[in-house]
């Protein structure tokens, strides 16, 4: 090619095909559906923002990462979460929304990555979060695992499971255990127990000098097992005194029972005492969702509970609690392992053409079944029937209506199925129909 | 404020409060809808691209605008519009996609312009296109009025006016009357003549040395008036022997007889000779699409046919017609002037409360609901009756259902109709229909 740049996308950018495209949407929109079943308003806020606004509490990882540069006089940069622009939305607007305030936003970050396959720069997240004026009752951490419970059960991959602990209860032990000063560290080593086991992990605890009789007490934390009542049940037996952990044990009771009552049904739902969810920003509930079959993905919604959403920008406290889908990314794994079904992929219901390319009847047809809304496709160049068809199976369009020829004489047209190749002769003032009771049909 | 940041938003980009929100989605979602209605595939490409692919032919005023930066070693920009990186896209995948291509796509665009009132910096361009991998019948070009005739007649603004011209027809009169070096000048003055007048339009061609003949000419051509076949008789009244008006004159004459056909009203169809949408893109067939109540505003849906989509990329052509709406500003405009109702600008339908914060019955009740697909809140802090009811209000929720209390001892809720302050009880087994009932009156 002379003079002709080559077109291309940035990697780690998704740039989808049409067909992977009307299924990336179908999640987006079965998401967005849940969202807005439960009653969580809209927000779509600036992607570009300013750089002293936006990274107000940013600080090393996060900051390497930020699209930043300058436009005129302006300090710019692209927004890399949902919870940083919603911050400053609340601050700005408190006096007037209306609080609990309950938004979802879906819309796209960036995160200058090196990127690696599965991993983007430019990705959806698909957000939603509560923020109280003042107090937030506890109940609304129980409602999450129900919009969880309702996503994935629409999403339909298989079983899956609600993970939930509560941050007061490990922050409470820690303290109780004088760990306090040294938890990112435990964390760390409670983080590879599924991987390297207890025996290799109280080793570690060891190695960084915790004394035996602390170690004997995290591994007594470690071993709870059993159904989540039993869970409970057992940590009540830990008979730990800390005030924290003891609010974070009755917070968690509650939740779990509460989740219960919002239709969750027991065995979607996990008390796993290890998850934490990073160390500075939850303060109570976290969240994390595992898809039974396919663990290697890790978690594919996680969340938890903040006592202070917008402590840059406002004196006033703005407790929250919000989930988060990573949906670029997991569309991406779910669809390599092709695990996407669609029953239909094609955007339209039938594509209308002509067998002798007098349109005019093929026009008439294509307009009255879209004032049925029926998604109609017509085929208007003047090709041979044979490359018409193969268009419409090409997009795996289910119908194709073939107008003109005797057929139309005898004031027919004909339907084909695309999938059997069936074909039907059908009135032309039926038409309506007959379309209808062939697409009730896939 | 100490230490704290001013949350505020970049000018230049529009940041609503949630029921401007829903406003701007109910109009995004009817524009989609009759997109879809119509059969178009939908697309959305990274808005972040590499400079050197989003640049190939951008230059002069467009290049200043753009928002360009370094991020590792890529040169990158945010997109200007959906419509290069449309060019990108086909050129990429030639191999994948079936022709004609349509495609609709809804996405942000970014222009770094002074920000004045109503223009921005970050707006959403909803675009459709149809390309072809060689010849594109001038069919495709009548099936965009009716695209535009939906959209207008779903968004509910009043009267509105489809102006369409062919570019082929101002080439060839240039062309025929020797003025094609000095088009730039000539279509300037024209488009001055609804302001000053076919008497001083006639003196600024004298000022650039047009002679009289040639301005005479001109003057029958810009006299044409009447219905839409009248002028298309005027039209060849003219009696021009130029090739290329000869060929934009029948296709005019085509796209306006099928674009009847395609079932738009012939008052909504106005040939508009002096259209002609910059110089350099289109090449046939041109849209504008006029608010009769408001025709201050400019033409708010534009578009035409263009011969070579990625010339800078392929040495292939892909000719194609298009049409785009650039949604931010048109709702900006719209609701400044309070145009845009909404039978319902809350999300949520019903807001679940308790009388006496004994909440598991009202929990039970909303899930009932979700289930049933009806958009439900549940208001879960512990306050007192008259702040939920407030909330309530606030949000303009239509219907709040009360539980607790003595109904619920006799097995009934009470359901409050917000806007008539009318309260029935309800029995708690037939809820869904009495509220469905409730509903359907809105």
């Amino acid at each position: 090619m002379d003079n002709k740049v080559e077109p291309r996308t940035l990697s780690g950018t998704m740039e989808l095909l049409p067909k992977e495209q009307i299924k990336f949407n179908n999640m987006l929109d079965k998401i967005k559906n849940v969202y807005e079943k439960f009653g969580f308003l809209p927000l779509d806020t600036p992607i570009i923002e300013l750089s002293e606004v936006l990274l107000a509490k940013a600080g090393g990882e996060t900051e390497k990462q930020i699209y930043r540069f300058n436009k005129g006089d302006n300090d710019l940069c692209l927004r890399f979460d949902l919870t940083v622009p919603l911050a400053k939305y609340v601050s700005k607007n408190q006096n007037e929304l209306a609080f609990p305030f309950r938004r979802y936003q879906i819309g796209k970050v960036y995160r200058g990555e090196r990127p690696q396959k599965g991993r983007y720069r430019e990705f959806y997240q698909c957000d939603i979060d509560i923020i109280g004026d003042d107090n937030l009752s506890v109940l609304n951490d129980a409602e999450m695992p129900s919009i969880i419970y309702n996503i994935f059960s629409e999403l339909d991959f298989g079983d899956f499971t609600i993970c939930i602990n509560n941050r007061k209860i490990l922050n409470g032990l820690f303290e109780e255990l004088g760990l306090k000063d040294m938890q990112v560290d435990v964390m760390r080593i409670i983080d590879k127990i599924d991987k390297i086991g207890i025996e290799n992990v109280k080793e570690e605890f060891r190695k960084i000098n915790v004394p035996e009789s602390i170690i004997q007490k995290i591994e007594e934390f470690l071993n709870i097992s059993g159904s989540n009542s039993e869970k409970i049940e057992k940590l009540g037996n830990l008979k730990i005194e800390n005030e924290i952990f003891k609010i974070g044990f009755e917070e968690l009771k509650q939740v779990i029972e509460a989740a219960y009552m919002f239709g969750v049904p027991e065995k979607n739902i996990n008390i796993d005492l290890k998850i934490a969810r990073g160390l500075d920003y939850y303060t109570g509930t976290v969240y994390e969702t595992i898809l039974n079959d396919y663990k290697s993905l890790g978690s594919v919604c996680s969340g938890g509970r903040y006592d202070n959403l917008a402590e840059f920008y406002s004196n006033k406290k703005f407790p929250g609690v919000g989930i988060s889908i990573g949906l670029t990314r997991l569309f991406y794994q779910l669809n390599e392992m092709n695990l996407i079904k669609e029953k239909d992929e094609s955007m339209a219901q039938v594509l209308v053409t002509t067998v002798d390319n007098n349109f005019k009847e093929a026009v008439n047809v294509a307009t009255k079944l879209r004032t049925k809304n029926i998604k109609t496709e017509i085929y208007l160049n003047d090709k041979k029937l044979k490359q018409k068809m193969k268009y419409a199976d090409k997009l795996e369009i289910p119908y194709v209506l073939l107008v003109g020829g005797e057929e139309l004489e005898k004031g027919e047209y004909v339907l084909k199925n695309m999938k059997t190749g069936e074909q039907l002769s059908v009135k032309k003032d039926s038409i309506i129909d007959s379309l209808r009771l062939q697409l009730d049909k896939i």
